[in-house]
């Protein structure tokens, strides 16, 4: 008696009513599987010069090093995000200042909104999905470990801003997607 | 022989491995249904020292006023995204040169990426989701007819940045969260 169902859920291609693409809907129920792009928040947190950079205990990238960043979760703002991912990575409270950056990764649809924070008090320790993290001098930060490409983009216009109060968010540096250059 | 089947797909809510919040989890298959904040990106787009508005021939707002903007979609850049919904909406190529603001609504979780943008040639038309459009000098924008409070932000903040040719990017007015105030 086992009778094979026709598959359930939206995994029927077609562009729904009103809509101008190809969409995943379910021609049960009708729902839409809307897909966009998701949201990475973060921060280069610095204490009295030094960058916070965390090594990363979870694939994509584990050993690697990089800034606090995650996605961004539903009923937040983008900087109490940031706030909220240097908690868990960090352990650490930080004061956000401005916008580094709006990175945009086309290959995997991530927009990546970046900040410049300070830790607040200099306080930080080993936090989710971290394996160790510290205080960077910029000539000593690791650069042939860095994570992902948008890290080190997010560095260097850190640095280019150096002192400034305020200033016109980066976006990708020219004709680089994020991927990585082989 | 009706067996009632148990429901299938992301209805059980647990917190998957490593993650620290409830999900949706198809107890079946172990996919994890992760909701994030979705992007809106669009424009005050300008012609002439005149501003590019269209009423909304769909809902929420139906009727109402507003700036060519929607859902960011997969594989496009923000700006790319926000000169394609110039294009859907109001049929018209669009110069952008900055980002106005990063606007948050946590109740709708959306993230807005809105750039200042130049009507290309000074051409438009009715497009898709729209009943009509025009261009307007500022004392003219039908205010009270506004489709969303982010977009009454939009504008208020172009106003703001005018000649400038560089600016930080604003954030939510102190203490609005882009519901509506009645």
């Amino acid at each position: 008696m086992s009778e094979k169902l026709p598959p359930g859920g939206p995994v029927v291609r077609q562009i729904p009513d009103g809509d101008n693409r190809e969409r995943l809907v379910c021609v049960d129920c009708g729902f839409i599987n809307y897909e966009n792009p998701k949201v990475v928040v973060g921060a280069v947190c610095s204490w009295q010069g030094k960058l916070l950079l965390c090594r990363r205990a979870i694939n994509p990238r584990r050993g690697m090093w990089t800034i606090p960043a995650g996605f961004m979760e539903l009923n937040e703002s983008a900087e109490t995000g940031a706030a909220r991912e240097a908690k868990e990575e960090a352990c650490a409270d930080i004061d956000i200042d401005g916008l580094i950056g709006v990175y945009t990764i086309p290959r995997i649809s991530q927009v990546q909104l970046i900040y410049r924070a300070t830790v607040r008090d200099g306080i930080f320790d080993i936090g989710e999905e971290t394996l160790e993290l510290d205080l960077f001098a910029w000539d000593d930060i690791p650069w042939d470990d860095i994570a992902f490409p948008s890290v080190k983009w997010a560095l260097d216009h850190w640095r280019e801003i150096g002192n400034a109060t305020s200033w016109p968010p980066f976006s990708n540096p020219l004709g680089e997607d994020g991927n990585f250059n082989v």
